[in-house]
């Protein structure tokens, strides 16, 4: 358990790492030669840089961050950043609501009992308690009365929790809704995913088996097919002709600058052509690029026709000539067996995963089991080396372990810093080397878009992170730390209910000051660097100054990417979540967790404006999913509070007992009412009115991989005149005379009759 | 525990019982008088029922129901009856497949083994055997390798479920997807129901706001609404109404007669107006109706206007021009939030529960949770009851706790008899009390048609009997039986699962005899008074004798009504369920079942051919209902043969724990690939030819309550010329020959363009 002064150490030292690194940030962004970095999204969004000759205060960016509305962040950052934002709101609000009660009333009745003083002095347990421990429930004596405080603490924060994730659910509902009935239509809202189509019937083509199935079941709405085809080579070649022609560029300026120096002819840059270009024989790296293009071209086109007409696979995009149709059709069954014709909404065309589309039914169903099955195996027995890890770093048992540290870890300073610090850094390093294994694991399960790929791990990562950081450090963390406990494991036999329950609440207080600590370092450190960005910035110069020549180039350098959804939404869920279980029993995590998610929010709000570029928009289809992990939070917390109080034997905590009830009723009713508006788009808001309607050329180019988009084909669907579309467009308003509103400028005036 | 002879005692009696009964079947329904009460289905449909001269011999309507094909099956009886009957063909098929291998392998090994002799000669256990309990698993020894055998027995009953029921699915599958893209075209096919209609703006009627919304959503399809109104005082006006005319027919009809016989004017009936026509002023009974007849219309005619205008709710019913667009419309999400404008697929007509449909969204919620709490304590806490019935009425106790039953017991022959059936017939008693309550519970559930209301109301049955008859009996027997048991248990302290377990399956083989006559009880008499109608046809010729006058009255008497599934369709699961459940520890249940469901499918389908008329048709939806219980009934049996298997000391029990998660498995993949189909009719199968189209009019008449459809409104509808349907069915080959092949004639051939 952390020591007071460890505890301090750590918070001192983690604020002056956060006020450095804010200094940083405030001094580095004002310089002209860092805009790439500090402000990206507004350079590629073509709007002018703040002008670095205007001084800013290191309190500007506070301001633009606080100033600026959600419609803003969505028009600059997207929905999916406002959707994520509002994630750090929605804590706030429940974290500030639950303080008002927990705050003024709980700590001063714990601080002023004294359980542990009575404990402490209790010869047969080996009890030690610090100060901070003394304002937490741990400090009740039991049985007291005073307990009712806590067991309202816990209705306070439940119903707190409810109300506000129930205010947000709605407000981001109207968010999507408002971005899907958006005037300028996008791509994806005329097109679906037709997946597991049957075999076609012998003497018939893809195209035409798609084709006749779907004029017949929408014969005014479908538009068109595409068939999805292997990218077997194709992305390899195009990949090398990509960089091919990047080194060509890249000679062709060093080139240049050399003929500006020296010699007016300049000398041509030469390489060796084995492993970077450490051996083999030297060439002339212009013609020698000049070459690999004009050999590889040829090669790609001929790869391209192959693979549209021999690697055709059982899955297609359709096209449709307004986005309501196309919004009815992915919603419909078609076929009476779910295993043929399913028709799903089309993600937008960056996020679709290719290589997943034509995974069979059957397939599916298999894999994401054996994943799941997986996954669990995943979270359980990683809990072992967790453990250890928390067993072990706690400077304690090291010393015990490692004799010799003693010398080290007798300089006080040093200790505390040591003790504050070991456990969590260990921790943090451990988990990051997570969130790849968990995407290979959420791909194999046949997801067809980017955006639910990233959801699907964080799903996973999160309760990982609760199981092992949560719960795995809890419990082990004081197995190892007190004999008793071991004892008292290992005299009840068998790993029962009951015992872990009792061991749990026994070790939840003591804990909170790691947990503290945690958090702590978690957002003075980690907002700190997220600020600053001082990582990308050192990149940045070191590969402008040396490798760079041409814009491109300097550009890759300081692409500022997306944000990293899949290591922070489970952590921040992870902050919520201990926040929860610890608010009531040691209220002192409240001020910390609220500063966690007050920075957060201004340093994301930050982030969303004026450094990262969403890579696509999933349509805010994360809420549901972080709307969901809150909740079990909730549960998780309340059967922690459940446990705690038996184990201070309360005799009214069963009145506890209704609540992991209540929880699950709010989720199933949410998920009722608000889930399916994620799932599918309303048909009355497909339905509104469109302006811009893009042609249906430029909706199928933007559903074709990138690496089959050759000249040919794009002059293809150029030469494939709009006709049909700007028809289904043009002659709408004719039927809308003869009484028909047209779906695509459906008028939300009802029709003339 | 049931004693040998007591058990062919039961059997040989019911046996007995059964032939009588279809002798009297085979001898009465050849009289000429009995006709409307054995083919009352052919004599509705208007085909002439078999000639009472031609001589039918008892083997005729075995025969008759053999060679009938299921198409005549559905064609006659409709699809619900046909997935009825599938419910028998299934349970054939596996309990056939079954017995293939567990009757000639696992009863030889059994009856060679001597673990019986080994228990009853140990003093310690007071355990007493009968040649019954020798063929069973009991018989084998603690950790005999013959055990082995069952083992494999117990994938093989499991492998044979998933195939068989694989089967079936798509095959009934099949049969509903024929039917739905049935050339002539139901109502329901073009309508959909609207609930949860937010409430309208000022200055706009119901019908306005309805009209707008899905005007806009559905522009070309869409053709009128029908606001769901309160029926008030209608319903109770309209049935003293019919009422009214029926008693005038009849006291005419007596007139007549008395008019024949004795003075040409006859002797006008009279009759009391108190309750019962026992008490108050006599009345002339013709004038008397008259004037009530004359009284009622107006205030009916008036009642019916009044709930039009003021009882509108919030829910509609919805037309469309054709099936493709309510198919989809059906299917849709409409409004960002699923709490306002639910959009369902209708039922059949007759089937709507009108007083549920204006239930609201958060109502169905809650309602829903109250119902399956209640449903829980019902089906848990019953058992004590049940408990206590199985323990007194084994006969030993009755002559333990009262005395005086000694001196009749003592008589051998009755002595048998009712040891053999006082138990059954205290059950079955008992569980015909139900279904009332499980109706009731399941309509307060908000649910919308009776034929989801029997659905329901069935599952919840079904859960009651497994856990009751078959677990409850298993359990409770036991424990009163055996001194030791009850010991074992409190001696254990808690109600742990182990015991249980123990227990359970210590208490299983014996128990199987008794299940086994009250499986052979059920059919043979249950089944022989189903085919013999014994009791309808007492009732039919007393009344004909005594009461009825008019022709109306003497149909009414012999109305066959439909099948009836509630008690069935559980009562049947139940019996699968044991004989999943003992098809592997005691063998000798499967020719009985066998026999049971081999005579139950004869027996049903004659009656389904000749006796019973469809009140409503729910379009096969029964069928995922009994494929999912019939799982349950799987799971069950693989949890107790794990259960025994533990029990006989098995080393390799581990070996079946794989079971229960397959058929997790199993179900999980069957509800997703074809579940589907059963919630929604897919576009395909509703974009197919259709020849014959009911008038909008019609449609609409079909969709209006009986005691709302007076003749004024029926002159509305009639006057509502059917201009619109008509059109939307003329002007779509105009439309088809631009090339769009029209929703309604979609021709199945790709449209030419």
């Amino acid at each position: 358990m952390v020591s007071t002064s460890a505890f301090i150490t750590s918070l001192v030292t983690s604020f002056l790492i956060f006020v450095v690194l804010v200094m940083i940030f405030a001094f580095l962004s004002r310089r002209k030669g860092n805009i790439p970095i500090y402000y990206p999204a507004i350079l590629l969004k073509g709007r002018s840089p703040p002008d670095p000759n205007v001084v800013r205060t290191p309190w500007t960016w506070i301001k633009e961050a606080w100033e600026a509305t959600e419609d803003e962040v969505v028009e600059i950052a997207g929905l999916d950043a406002a959707i994520y934002i509002n994630l750090f709101t929605t804590a706030l609000k429940i974290i500030f609501w639950t303080s008002c009660f927990c705050l003024p009333i709980l700590i001063p009745l714990a601080a002023t009992d004294k359980n542990n003083k009575l404990q402490a002095q209790d010869p047969e347990k080996s009890a030690n308690f610090t100060s901070l421990d003394d304002i937490a429930m741990g400090n009740i004596q039991n049985k007291s009365s005073r307990l009712w405080a806590f067991l309202i603490g816990g209705y306070w924060l439940s119903f707190v929790t409810y109300y506000i994730l129930r205010q947000t659910y709605k407000h981001v509902i109207e968010l999507r809704a408002k971005d899907q009935s958006n005037v300028r239509a996008k791509p994806e809202q005329f097109t679906c995913l037709v997946r597991d189509i049957p075999p076609t019937a012998k003497n018939e083509t893809r195209e035409e088996q798609v084709d006749s199935f779907f004029k017949q079941v929408h014969p005014e709405t479908y538009e068109k097919s595409k068939i999805v085809t292997g990218l077997g080579q194709a992305s390899k070649l195009w990949a090398e002709l990509e960089t091919a022609k990047a080194k060509l560029a890249h000679a062709e300026a060093v080139l240049e600058q050399s003929k500006s120096k020296a010699a007016e002819d300049g000398t041509r840059p030469m390489h060796k052509i084995g492993k970077f270009g450490l051996y083999g024989e030297k060439v002339d790296s212009i013609n020698y690029w000049n070459e690999k293009i004009k050999e590889l071209t040829p090669k790609l086109e001929e790869e391209q026709k192959r693979s549209e007409t021999e690697e055709q696979k059982g899955a297609a995009i359709i096209f449709f000539n307004s986005r309501r149709a196309a919004a009815e059709a992915g919603q419909e069954r078609h076929s009476p067996f779910a295993d043929r014709w399913q028709v799903i909404p089309a993600p937008e065309p960056r996020a679709v995963v290719w290589d997943n589309m034509h995974v069979s039914f059957y397939q599916r169903l298999v894999r994401e089991k054996v994943v799941y099955v997986i996954t669990f195996f995943t979270v359980v027995f990683y809990m072992i080396p967790i453990g250890l890890i928390a067993a072990f770093t706690t400077l304690g048992n090291l010393t015990k372990y490692l004799p010799f540290l003693k010398s080290i870890v007798n300089i006080p300073a040093l200790k505390s810093v040591i003790e504050a610090y070991l456990p969590q850094l260990a921790l943090i390093v451990f988990l990051a080397l997570l969130p790849k294994l968990l995407l290979a694991l959420s791909k194999a399960e046949g997801i067809i878009s980017q955006d639910h790929l990233v959801r699907a791990a964080c799903g996973k990562m999160y309760y990982f992170v609760v199981f092992n950081v949560f719960l795995g450090f809890t419990i082990f963390g004081t197995l190892f730390n007190s004999l008793n406990s071991i004892k008292q494991l290992t005299s009840a036999g068998a790993f029962s209910f009951n015992t872990v329950v009792e061991l749990f609440g026994a070790s939840l207080p003591p804990n909170a000051t790691y947990f503290i600590t945690f958090v702590a370092l978690k957002f003075f450190v980690g907002y700190g660097l997220e600020l600053s960005r001082l990582v990308p910035l050192i990149i940045f110069h070191l590969k402008k100054k040396f490798l760079c020549k041409t814009e491109k180039e300097v550009e890759n350098t300081w692409a500022p990417g997306s944000f990293g959804y899949l290591p922070s939404i489970p952590n921040d869920l992870l902050i919520i979540t201990i926040t929860l279980a610890y608010a009531v029993i040691a209220p002192l995590i409240l001020p910390f967790a609220l500063a966690y998610f007050g920075v957060g929010w201004l340093v994301q709000r930050n982030q969303a404006l004026k450094v990262y570029v969403p890579e696509y928009e999933s349509g805010g289809r994360f809420w549901p999913h972080i709307h969901s992990r809150i909740l079990v939070g909730l549960f998780v917390s309340q059967i922690t509070m459940l446990g705690y109080f038996s184990v201070k034997k309360f005799p009214f905590v069963v009145l506890l007992l209704p609540l992991p009830f209540l929880t699950i009723l709010f989720a199933n009713i949410c998920h009722k009412v608000y889930y399916p508006s994620f799932r599918f788009v309303a048909i009355a808001v497909a339905s509104e009115e469109v302006k811009e309607v893009p042609t249906l050329s430029s909706v199928v180019a933007a559903f074709t991989p990138t690496c089959l988009l050759d000249s040919n084909e794009m002059n293809d669907i150029e030469k494939l005149d709009d006709s049909n579309f700007q028809d289904a467009e043009s002659h709408l308003p004719s039927r809308s005379s003869s009484g028909i509103a047209s779906p695509a400028d459906g008028a939300l005036a009802p029709p003339t009759v």
